[in-house]
């Protein structure tokens, strides 16, 4: 092992007498932090025995135990935590873990009412570092950032297939990340399916793994996709930024809006987009394949105005560095989408950029409409569906953010 | 927050405006600011014939026109936006103002298919300064801050009436604001009627206005109080400050829940919640008079602990100055509140203290939570119903946050 911080049980220097006894493998930590995810330079010592994807007993610089997790010393994140507390944690906690996560779908947000397509598992959000499981339709796509997690995934997908009725399991892990943690992706852990279908508030969807998890359909505007519709009957409606069409179908479908125009850059989108308005027997939107500036500014010079408008961009930021530019981005998008609004009507903006606060969020809105001489009504300020979940020693995985506004 | 509004000009801010030819009466304004309130400091010289109440014309200190409002100068507030830009403002302008309100609930929220009870005008909010405005039922209940808005009420309550199918309405000015803003009362403007009967999500409810405006009431938690009867199914349920018992009554009536205690310290108000009870023919709840702090360490000590918890404490901070005192008072409550949920149970906490940002409150949430040896699982975060929006150049006017979370 390269790793500078193994503690070796021969050859140790009077620490060893304080890691007599102690549950092994383990491992130390520096800094005193219920965060689930550890860092490389928040960890010590770390028994001769701990192998990557162990479970590990976490202890203190005391020597007292803190908690268990996953280890994986090559890692970025080298220690993922799973418990904080005395009692040792073992492969069935995992499963169990699962089963708190399938319960507060099915039982505590009765998801199962209004969809068969919903986040299962929200890594840290459901106190499962590491992993992200989405049900789309009797389809499982998974996502995987943690080498223990990979290495359970052959025990683990039977186990979330039967319980929530899945035939399909499409596993997906990020190159860059399997290179970090060590992964040797395992083809055989994904069966050979290429679409999803399934349904959502009454609207149909299909999703397309051809180009891997990047499958054109996000959970998490579940509920905003639903309200949107809510304002749409009988309204002329404007979506930029449509990716594969949830929006403005709500819009046309459940909403009845008298017309709907959707734009997106994205052509695979768009193409999706189609394929989902022929699911629901819908040729009420119109599907353009433009750049949302482009189009915006045309319109803009066209005078043209919607009575209900949404902007849904991409991620925009990804890192503090690039806050501005993204910012950037954000304001010019936000500015020109306020000026298509017909005074009084309604503006739905978004950003899943989690690097911006609520609050800066905001901030931007409100000052990209008083540039464009226009007065927000904001009505609610919303965020992910609540199969999106955040746990308190992680706030910071908070990422969608939506303002709901009359534009005077 | 504040920049975002505040609007400085560059160049000669000493240039001398000849105020021949001005639109009488006048004011000019010091500071450039959106901001619809405008205090004593900003405000500059005021043409000799304005009086208290009056429309006038704002000038900026170039001598441009900036807008319109209504200006009272011996009042604490002596000027009140009502528009901004050239075009004068008319008596005939405040009713666009209120229809324009009564749209944004009757056709864009589309509330009267699930409640007779709303907030029709909500001050700032809708660009309305000084007047809030709920319907109860066929009772307006209106709140007047502004001897502007006072003095012309004899014609906006027919108006308001017809327009809202009302048939009565009660005036409140709270007594400093009228020796504020030297305000006489005039008792004939309110119709004699002590209850308003209304239905919000199938639930009934009626006010009692013995008290003048603290009727029992609060339009705000509409979509709250029925997400809250949603988690209710079949679950033991504690609704601690239940005050007139909606929250309670969401989860024993449409909620169906198995069992509901709530306690309320305020004995008026579980006296209105018992009649609310017996209009809904409800028995299931059993209603306890009994401080929060005190009911809830008992309860700790007996060990006893329910599925759905809810806390809406009343205000706790009044001023900047206070912020420490109800800080702590949030933190007691949340943490014992915390102990009192089964693991996975859920909770919803509430403060309605607009001095305290959304970001403290949860932080707040979080820190009692992990002081109680608990973590929260947040589902999401809500506000105010969209019947109390917040107008883009007024943002500090929220105040309403709730926090839902499944507690581990």
């Amino acid at each position: 092992m390269k790793n500078e911080n193994v503690w070796k049980r021969k050859g140790g220097d009077g620490a060893k007498a304080s890691t007599a006894g102690r549950r092994a493998p383990w491992v130390e930590i520096k800094t005193f932090t219920f965060h689930p995810t550890i860092y490389k330079s928040m960890l010590g010592k770390v028994s001769a025995d701990a192998q990557a994807g162990d479970i590990v007993t976490v202890y203190d610089r005391k020597g007292e135990i803190f908690g268990s997790g996953l280890y994986n010393g090559k890692a970025r994140v080298p220690l993922r935590m799973y418990r904080h507390g005395e009692e040792a944690f073992g492969e069935a906690d995992f499963l169990q873990l699962i089963d708190r996560a399938i319960a507060a779908r099915r039982e505590t947000m009765g998801l199962d009412a209004v969809t068969d397509a919903y986040r299962v598992i929200h890594s840290d959000g459901d106190g499962l570092s590491g992993l992200v499981v989405d049900k789309l339709g009797v389809v499982l796509s998974l996502q995987v950032h943690s080498y223990g997690v990979y290495q359970r995934l052959a025990e683990w997908i039977p186990y979330l297939k039967e319980k929530l009725d899945a035939t399909e399991a499409i596993v997906e892990v990020d190159p860059k990340i399997a290179d970090l943690e060590g992964i040797r992706i395992d083809q055989s852990l994904s069966d050979d399916i290429r679409f999803a279908k399934f349904e959502e508030h009454g609207i149909r969807y299909e999703a397309d793994f051809r180009d891997g998890h990047k499958t054109g359909f996000f959970c998490d505007q579940r509920d905003n996709r639903k309200r949107f519709g809510e304002f749409a009957k009988g309204k002329d409606v404007l979506d930029v930024c449509c990716y594969t069409g949830g929006f403005a179908l709500n819009a046309a479908v459940s909403g009845e809006a008298s017309e709907v125009t959707a734009v997106d850059l994205d052509e695979k989108a768009i193409a999706q987009a189609k394929r989902n308005a022929n699911l629901n027997g819908q040729a009420r939107v119109s599907w353009t394949h433009c750049d949302a500036f482009s189009f915006m500014r045309q319109m803009q010079r066209n005078g043209r105005q919607w009575d209900l408008v949404n902007l849904d961009p991409p991620k925009l930021i990804f890192s503090k560095d690039q806050q501005a530019e993204g910012m950037k981005k954000y304001e010019d998008l936000n500015q020109l989408a306020c000026t298509l609004v017909k005074p009084g009507g309604v503006m739905a903006t978004y950003s899943c950029s989690g690097q911006l606060s609520a609050e800066e969020f905001e901030n931007m809105a409100i000052r990209s409409a008083h540039r464009a001489g226009r007065r927000l009504q904001i009505l609610d300020r919303t965020g992910a569906g609540s199969d999106h979940p955040v746990m308190s020693n992680c706030p910071e995985s908070r990422y969608l953010k939506a303002i709901w506004s009359i534009v005077w």
